[in-house]
């Protein structure tokens, strides 16, 4: 395999040329100069700076946004909620990172959110590094959902980097919980059950290692595997897993709560890309889950590393694999209900199917392909495809640098031999699109309002920043007959995924309930100690162990100063009794690397060992009122000859 | 002290009637009715989503923004790049925080410059702590200044929390430098030489210590100090520090290289909020320069923690303390190089100082107070003070959640006994604001353009997101008579303060330079191993340590798997080969907490034990080519016993 030719982001043109070369498969016959034409002919060219959409992007001062939309942030680690349409960034959630400005990774509260999920071997490993990772890569956030829309409850999400799944409490915005996967390596893509409710979380295993991987085999695919997992969300514990062939990619499930179903590459079992690309064909895994949960209720599994693993390789009674073209790669259900469209990837092609027909297929009255109901060649490097809820699909065009709108009723006539092109419309995008998503679009209420394209390489669209550039996400009004481009939204690495959620849907609160979950082990620390939170700020000594309760009310600490050992291990607890919207507090303690957030109403804590003597000042590092700068106080560190 | 009235946030004209009181200060006769209600009479009543500025705020899809942004993120530690007038987040710098994305805090690079210039005793604080801070609270970000404007090489910018001093290189955008600050505790206010260079990065300590503080004096603030502390921005090292009375806030440079000033609160020497408000009247601590110099040239001068401490206390011939009301907060030198602007922050005022004075002030021909020129009342808790190059100023009230806009030389007249107003405009902003920054407004080039408010509370202006609010970063047209609301810009917390620089100044480069010393030390131990970084993918072992090298060139790694064992000390070093603009790959290590950055022809190297035997997959983690899902390899690590 060469790959001297394939440099992406010089120009799309260029790479239309030289990337089918490049990938070194089977695509000469599979991208059509037709296609190609088409492609061409259908462009919408967009002149610089040109508007003219339906609707207004543009969010004045005072005005509110219409949606949340809550991104992944890739390789960041952290769940970001972005207003929309005016695209602005209202909050991160740290998940799989650290952030300084929360304390997330350093106080209790997140650390035990961190590591009890871990698997027992990562907590060995870990030891020595700070008891968490430090890093994620978040992929694909979904919502919950209760009988086909989204309920508000919670949102999940995967760490592809160490094999993670964590829910974010939409009520706080806040995670709440983070279970790393046993048997799965690494997960890739990530989808919800959509009805009756969530349920479960669907979570590919994209890699394929030996089951244990504890290094006696080594460098022997042939005892490699791959595993889906269903997560329970409700109780975030894993409910099964099913070994399968080839290397899962996206997944989604149906509006029936039937099926799951998972695009897989690789169905050579390769361990390179050359190899993993050899095949004409690779498939679709689709999941009977009725049957799966038969199967675990009747003992047809193997517990491996404390759950139930079923075999749902070839020729299992619970996977069935449809044939598609080479490593295909997004998969999305529309919101007829109906139609799951599996775009291609190294194919121009999207594959519709229809659920209808798993039934016929699991009962083998039909074979694999039949549930193939369109076929439409879209463009080149087909990732991913949103839907407006009147019938037409969106599908990304990664060489293409374009958005693809295609009609499913019309590519369904095609496939069956009607003259009809399916196409609608294209617009360029800038540049390499990969997920997209459309406003409530992957549930029964899509709106057909928005669609934003995810790109990964906006290169000359901002002021240069560097070698490192922003992606770009774009904003277009799908509300007319043709796309329109509304905005360019920069973004640090990578939004990758998104979901466009009406502003109704989500409820947070302002003010923390003081029987929280959150910090209940604190409540119950202090209780044992004979403190009262909301009102006592005291020092408790239990041998070397120092609990140092403080209120926090703007613009004073409960204490304005606490004595300790060298050595001690110290507990600060701080409880913002405040209870003013958005009047959060902070507690850092200088040059000991200590910071965390306190909401109004919250109690958050910190422990750490007191190992430097001297004199070290705590202050208010969120600001909270004018006399902001004078709320301090001082850590006195006895020292151990004293 | 009660602080059962004191609620900021619940409403800007609550406060306006309890915090006064709540400071517990003598503030009563400082606020007088007559300011309350010139303050309400004057102000711009901005209905909601009403806007008719004189220029455009939104950018759209393919336009370019005019200005870049640097802001500092407060407590979340990294550095921003916003583009103006669009208020899109263009990157994020990490600095004192761990970034998961780039590997901050992960790759030897990022280590490199996070712990060579940490104090030792901070070294040996943090061996068991992973080696570095994981958290920091980045203020004012200011960039390198020639000849009174910027020159665009470098930003520095402060660690409050863990008294660090940082630079950015503003041709890659990335840190280069950090500092841990001796003998000082804590580095609150931070600005730069104006002339003839920047020359020096001035640093205040705001926290009075023992020096050493090391626990042997404890609670007798009769033995704290306060230091001020001149680093030297090109070598990055303490030039000299001087000893002082109270307790430094902000501090701003002069446009002749002459003086630094820095605003002081506490010079009761308190150690708490009572204590430290105790007194009418604070003071500006005027430092001399060429004095400053002389002494350290002539030894008047105490070494300790290594660099030269002068003693700067009342009675030094280096300084002068120049009286203010109670608790001063911001100070700001006007582009016409001669005003200096300090914000009363519990006093309603704006104390205006003549810099051509300050050569009288230090020869004792005049008294500190007769450097004042003028004192307007301007409205409720002044904190900082923007310009526009045509003679006015704009002061953010934080209490009155306003901008006032007000004119120099109309101050001074009233201050000679002119019956005149030097109130211009009044607008509302939302809510609270802390720094406020005009377009080039810190240079001799101040361009009279836009202004941002740096707003600490935001309440409903944005759909909710839970307890924590974002800030709220305010963008204010201020070409026209009036200043005109255009644009309210979320953003995690917290922006704190800005510098606005014209996309002219700056000019950064897109593809690394091979020799660039960012990278230097791994290009020099491949040289020890006989490696061609650019060329070369090998395994090089060495005892228990084993070097891994390999190139990156979408869609493939150099190496597509390599073998280690158990305990080994593993070094990967990635060279990405693609020297193609936004190309960037990305490294990580599946369940082993590896991730890195590699952009465009740049090498990073991440060092780690491999203490867990198995197969482990390594993939590309930023989006590279329609191929990077097959980016991929293994790493396998042999068991012990084997």
């Amino acid at each position: 395999m060469t790959n001297k030719e394939t440099k992406p982001g010089v120009s799309r043109r260029t790479i239309l040329g030289t990337s089918a070369a490049a990938a070194g498969v089977g695509l000469a016959g599979g991208i059509s100069l037709a296609t190609n034409t088409t492609a061409q002919a259908q462009s919408t060219a967009v002149p610089k700076a040109a508007r003219a959409g339906t609707q207004k992007a543009e969010v004045l001062p005072g005005e509110l946004d219409e949606y949340y939309t809550f991104f992944s942030s890739g390789q960041t680690g952290e769940m970001r909620i972005v207003g929309l349409p005016s695209m602005r960034e209202l909050m991160r959630v740290p998940v799989f990172n650290r952030d300084s400005a929360t304390g997330w990774g350093l106080t209790n509260e997140s650390l035990k959110v961190l590591t009890e999920g871990l698997l027992p071997e990562s907590k060995e490993f870990l030891k020595n590094r700070g008891g968490t990772y430090v890093n994620g890569d978040l992929h694909h956030p979904h919502l919950s959902f209760t009988e086909g829309t989204y309920d508000g409850r919670y949102a999940f999400m995967n760490d592809k980097a160490n094999t993670r799944v964590a829910r974010v409490r939409l009520d706080v915005m806040k995670c709440d919980k983070i279970i790393q996967l046993p048997n799965q390596h690494s997960v890739h893509g990530l989808r919800v059950q959509k009805y009756p409710r969530t349920g479960y979380v669907f979570c590919n295993g994209e890699d394929r290692v030996p089951i244990p991987n504890d290094g006696k085999i080594l460098d022997d695919k042939a005892q490699y595997h791959a595993i889906f997992t269903a997560v329970d969300g409700d109780t975030m514990k894993v409910a099964w897993q099913v070994m399968v062939d080839g290397n899962l990619d996206n997944v989604d499930g149906d509006y029936q709560g039937k099926y799951a179903f998972a695009t897989c590459y690789n169905s050579e079992g390769g361990v390179t890309s050359a190899e993993m690309t050899a095949n004409e064909q690779d498939w679709v895994t689709i999941f009977d889950i009725k049957r799966i949960e038969e199967a675990v209720k009747k003992g047809d599994f193997k517990e491996i590393g404390g759950v139930p693993v079923i075999d749902g390789r070839h020729g299992s009674p619970y996977t069935r694999y449809v044939p598609v073209s080479n490593n295909p790669h997004g998969i999305n259900t529309a919101p007829d209900g109906i139609h799951i469209c599996v775009a291609g990837k190294l194919s121009p092609t999207v594959t519709v199917m229809d659920v209808r027909l798993f039934e016929q297929l699991f009962d083998d009255k039909i074979k694999p392909r039949d549930v193939v109901v369109a076929e439409p060649e879209v463009g080149l490097g087909p990732l991913h495809t949103a839907f407006d809820g009147r019938g037409n699909a969106y599908t990304t065009l990664f060489l293409d640098s374009q958005i693809c709108k295609w009609n499913i009723d019309l590519a369904k006539r095609a496939f069956k031999g009607d003259k009809v092109s399916p196409i609608i419309d294209k617009i360029d995008v800038h540049y390499q699109p990969g997920h997209n998503h459309s406003s409530m679009g992957e549930t029964k209420e899509a709106d057909g309002k928005w669609l934003i394209s995810l790109n990964k390489f906006s290169k000359d669209r901002f002021l240069n920043v560097g070698p490192l550039k922003p992606e770009n996400d774009q904003l277009i009004d799908i509300s007319g007959d043709k796309m329109v481009l509304m905005h360019d939204g920069p973004s640090f690495a990578e939004p990758h995924d998104a979901t466009i959620v009406h502003r109704s849907k989500i409820n947070p609160i302002s003010i923390w309930d003081r029987a929280d979950p959150m910090f209940a082990d604190a409540v119950k620390q202090a209780k044992a100690d004979g403190i009262k939170l909301e009102e006592d700020s005291k020092v408790i000594r239990d041998g070397n162990k120092v609990r140092v309760y403080m209120t926090s009310q703007a613009p004073v600490f409960g204490l304005s100063s606490f004595q300790v050992k060298q050595g001690d291990e110290v507990t600060v607890h701080v409880t913002n009794i405040d209870d003013i919207e958005d009047l959060t507090h902070g507690f850092a303690i200088i040059n000991y690397g200590i910071q965390m957030e306190v909401a109004p109403q919250a109690t958050a804590s910190v422990t750490f060992s007191a190992d430097k003597a001297g004199v070290y000042w705590y202050y208010c590092s969120w600001f909270c009122h004018a006399m902001h700068m004078e709320m301090k106080g001082r850590m006195f560190v006895e020292p151990k000859s004293a």
